[in-house]
């Protein structure tokens, strides 16, 4: 069944921000750039997928909900939620859908408050320090799972 | 005078989702359950109780705000904020009503993150590990502190 | 089988001192107000409940395994042992009848060496910051749960 | 050019309860009094100055964004979020305006949990003990560092 | 009146081994003759002491307050539960008589573990690594308490 | 001389509950049947062997004491005071006699605070994790130490 | 120049035992089927890959250093070198090809031990959880970057 | 009475290197240079100022009790002695005039050990992160501190 | 079948070197005395030993899986490894024979780094302290654990 | 020899402001009273005491090498020096004549910082807590230290 | 005896790609050239020297141990063994020649795990710093040390 | 230019005292010594040398700006103030001349707070554990430090 290989992208606080903020370190790609190249991968491959930001945590925890009672694949890059939230930590485990950690840069080379994610015990996997390509290979991994699933 | 026997009852992040949510954690009773029983032994006791779940640690502190301002008593299970939320922390110490802390499971018998507790310091008392229980005894302690107050 | 509702309360060390010890933490009521306020709920809900003071850690310990050996529910409020004695808590961890901790005061509100249980990790559920009601509270818990398990 | 003398002034969580909250460590001076005396000092000094109270984490990030790309200064009380909010944090290390951290009481003099923060290694300075002068002083600063962007 | 001039000195557990243990550490004099002195010190003085040396934690709590109950003041020297029995320290901070702790050596330039007194924080005065003289010290220090409390 | 292959086994809390306590972990075997394999091969080995079990930490400290008086090899298995008591620390540094920690579970495998032995710096030796073997390869042990001081 | 994208794949200690090693964590591949599905792929993408297996620290080391000198890209599972191995954190600081850290499971949601990757800071990305998947996405992501440093 | 309008600052240790001490942390300005603009300022505002520069903490803390005892106001950038001198705080604990931190630069944005501040929890407001400009609103807040005292 | 008591002994790095290292510490026996020791113990029972020292880490770990995979005991004294090398603790976790961890001395009384052994959570059991008995009591741990297998 | 009972009493930094300083903590007494309750008791016993107070660390440690070189008996209250400074400790390591610590007050009983003395390790004996009798009862050890050593 | 004034020079892990190496780090020279130079002075000061560089821990203990039995000095650069390598320092401390622990870099100013060597407890001295410079007058100070025991 | 191969030694608190003070420790060798010992070696190098000692930390501070003023090198045994004075440290780094710290004895091979220097980040290399070789080692350092600034 194709419709099932169903995606949803959630950016977190200040991804909104790309292409200006801090670009020495994230870079000058925008996050409408990210998407698009994301949905590209998509269509290529055959699967649908929806894009979110949301600056507050406890938006993100009700987006992971519905998303997970859509029976959707989750992508998150949660920034600087990532260090403290357990909120989302909690969120994430309570759903069973695949579900993706993703950075644009390698945290764990980074301050030491970022070098820790709250999230990363409840996620299938992570992948970070690829810049935009975090994210199309968590594309790659995330339909793998739901491929895997339907099998 | 009998209408001052006013309780808030706030449930934090991811508890919409009791029910299905890890059930063999948090069992399988629904927050609406929940609600019933307490509304239940509310009518019982003749006291006048009401229900909100919100994700968002603002709309959280707004609401703490707003019933104290109504001279209501406060249960509360911060759910995640328990465990780092100090705007959560510091709108519990501003308001000077009844409020107690609440959790379905012993938390301290849990995770290390889940053994912390940043509201317990600013609260008159807590409870927790008693499933449904920890509510229902929480309504009584609630409504013996009113009384007291009453007299 | 209503001789099943047995219900052992244990107070630890100081506590016979209740009532001239540090006065505006622990309040003027002494232990025997506090027993005799357990034992008229316990006569209006029907069930049997005992009481004794120990100073000594070991006598606590031997004190869980009888009570435990006769079935009964415990009540424990372990005074400083609570934050350092794993010795109750190996004895609490070896039996499996309902077990409730309970505190006078909130411990979580106080100097930084009582904020932390070690015996609450192997209790069913605990109660504290309320006063001679955490106790009540808890026996109407601990007569729950042995309802639960009689059903 | 004058008009580019523009400051933001956030409050942050529990502020809107200032006056009614734990007058002994807050003071009675409400959130409306403060902003009233830096609406005085910004007439006298010729500058434009703008107010806002969010209880939101996300609220007060895109807050910050927004303030920013309108070249204004940013004066932040992030309240209890100013020891845990990495994502207020990221909010401000994302923008190059000025931007100034203040503090109606000496947060260094409080509880432990009160005295690290997070955001004050990516503003310009911080100003904290004065009451409502922190604000006013953070005025004067902002208007400097404005003029001198200016010059 | 000087029969209030009554003290108790409290030894703990080991302290009946003087003499024969470890005397590389703690010397040849045995729990008698440090008894012998302080007795001969207090006839000279004019006051009345009772010894009692107790193996058991909740033997030492029961001492104090026995001993408090009469108005006595205490020297304590709790040997190794000096380092980790907050039930000696509650037992110490109920009580408002004289309270001193004593220790034959210099618990200071020893192992890690005996550099920290959790029962230094509530007593009076502490006296550490003059051998015997440490516990007739003690006794001066207890009579001029005694004293200035009686005048 | 024969007669001086003489040894004291000491258990301490809760190993008087073996066979009914935590059965997974601990195994069935009763302290009885531990007591008689000792004894079993003690009578193989032409030594005499004694048990005693305390749950008190006094108990067990003046029971050291009283055993090294008596030229008494001593193997002890303090339960979880092994982690804390720096009384039964002391109590065995302060004996010269061969003296064998026992443990039937490997402690190192299991919770933090039992990675920890307060009494292991003090003895000769230690053996953990073989069940009832633990205390059948320290009675050889302590034979060989005791024949080693008679030659 | 088609040959430049040469990749060399490294196994870490204990790797050579994947399939009988703990499968309930590891998994019943082998380290053959895992290579066997890595040169599939490189030969679909039309790059060269050579794969070996060093159980000692040394080794690796050199291999590392071996592999840069050729120009080849690096993907490594250090095992448990991962995690302690500040030798292998110099030898791939010292090397600027591509370097991919790949692990079968996600090391974050182990033991704490395994949480910390000490290598991870000096990678250009990190892959982990996806089982023979991490492999498989860190071939891609090597000619990716190959690809950019070619054009 | 104008005359009470009397202020003390302080600087302490390398800050007579100012203008060649690490430019491009401190910038150019000379300590004279930062003189001059308070006594200009002061000399707008109506009040007296004193300044003084002691590379020693002991003559640091002798002229903090000589200008309390004169009424005086005391500004003072401990320079390193900020991070571990209890000996100064202790002086700032004990005197009663207004006394303000100062800081040229951010110290939270800098190494770890300049992060903590021994000196804040005891002054009664701290600025930092404004290069001169720390000093000028320093006064302004020391005078405002002195008009409310006279009032 | 007798042939299956077959145990593998090694010894890890500067082990080689008993008898001239430290001698206070480690005494004057050799490790060909050791051995020796070990051989007539083994002929005496009945059961095949073999020996091997390793300086390097990656040769004991191969050494382990090889033993493993010929049914072998293992009996490791691992020397400093014992202390941070978790390459040999995912070793010993790979295999499922019976596997002893000893040590010459008491470990848990020397220095502090000695003082953690990151290997003891996947052995079976630990001896340590007895000098060449320590080995001869795991020997004999070995068969008695081997024999419970066979049958 | 009756000149050779000399003494030197070293009073540290902000106690020449003793009697206004914090007098809720320190009381009222000044410097100047208790030296003349020392000079009483030391004409009293028939021994000479010499008194100093120091601001600086270096003065100090330089008058207690001039103390020492004169063969007199050091007794120190070393106020906040106590804390960090490891130059006094080293200047008390260096000499051999009896040395005492003293505190007017409790010091294990106030702020954290205040609970370790990095000199406690390197004196004969500590007295602290009994304000001006810390100091008498120190000259009366003092004393008896420079008897024994005549003897 | 002139042929005792023998020296080994050992390279630890990634030296041998000194000059390629970080050179902003570590410089442009290559390990040929130090030796050459550490040859030269060597022939200078009429002392034999010989050099090994391994990448291996096993095989730098054994070189440890054999440059000992013929009575050599060493000069060890461990490379990021320095930092977690008990197995080394074990090897250091089992040996009695002069032993010099040198570093090119200042490693106390660098990332935080390579501000601790486990093995310069165990050393007669350590140079670090210098560059080449760091090897030269380590051999001064090793023929030093040998001189001094030929004496 | 010869005179510009200018250096100052300077010794910190408590080296006054070498030769009398624990000469287990530190030798027998007085400060006069190893100053003609330096100025021995800098007359045979053809450099200008000079000495002073200072027990005050502020005056340490003061030397070392006057030095390097003066373009000379500076070489420095801070003693303890090596462990915790930033003062020191900031004045060293404020200077750009050559920079060595000495130490007589080995600091990382002894007590923990021994371990830390908190100078050594800024300085351009340092020497210790050789006695008074550590210092001459130095100057040779410095010379060739200054030799090369002037090429």
């Amino acid at each position: 069944m194709k419709s099932a290989r169903a995606i949803s992208v959630f950016h977190g606080p200040n991804l909104n921000a790309l292409g200006s903020r801090e670009p020495d370190i994230y870079g000058t790609t925008t996050l409408d750039q990210i998407n698009a190249a994301l949905q590209a991968l998509a269509d290529d491959m055959g699967c649908e997928v929806r894009f979110a930001q949301h600056s507050s945590e406890g938006a993100l925890v009700d987006a992971i909900h519905a998303a997970a009672q859509g029976g959707r694949a989750i992508i998150l890059n949660a920034g600087a939620y990532t260090h403290y939230s357990y909120a989302l930590r909690d969120a994430l485990a309570a759903v069973t859908v695949p579900k993706i950690e993703v950075h644009l840069t390698n945290i764990y080379a980074r301050e030491s408050f970022r070098r820790r994610s709250v999230i990363a015990p409840v996620v299938h996997g992570s992948i970070s320090g690829f810049g935009v390509n975090s994210y199309l290979l968590a594309l790659r991994a995330a339909v793998s799972m739901l491929d895997a699933i339907r099998d």
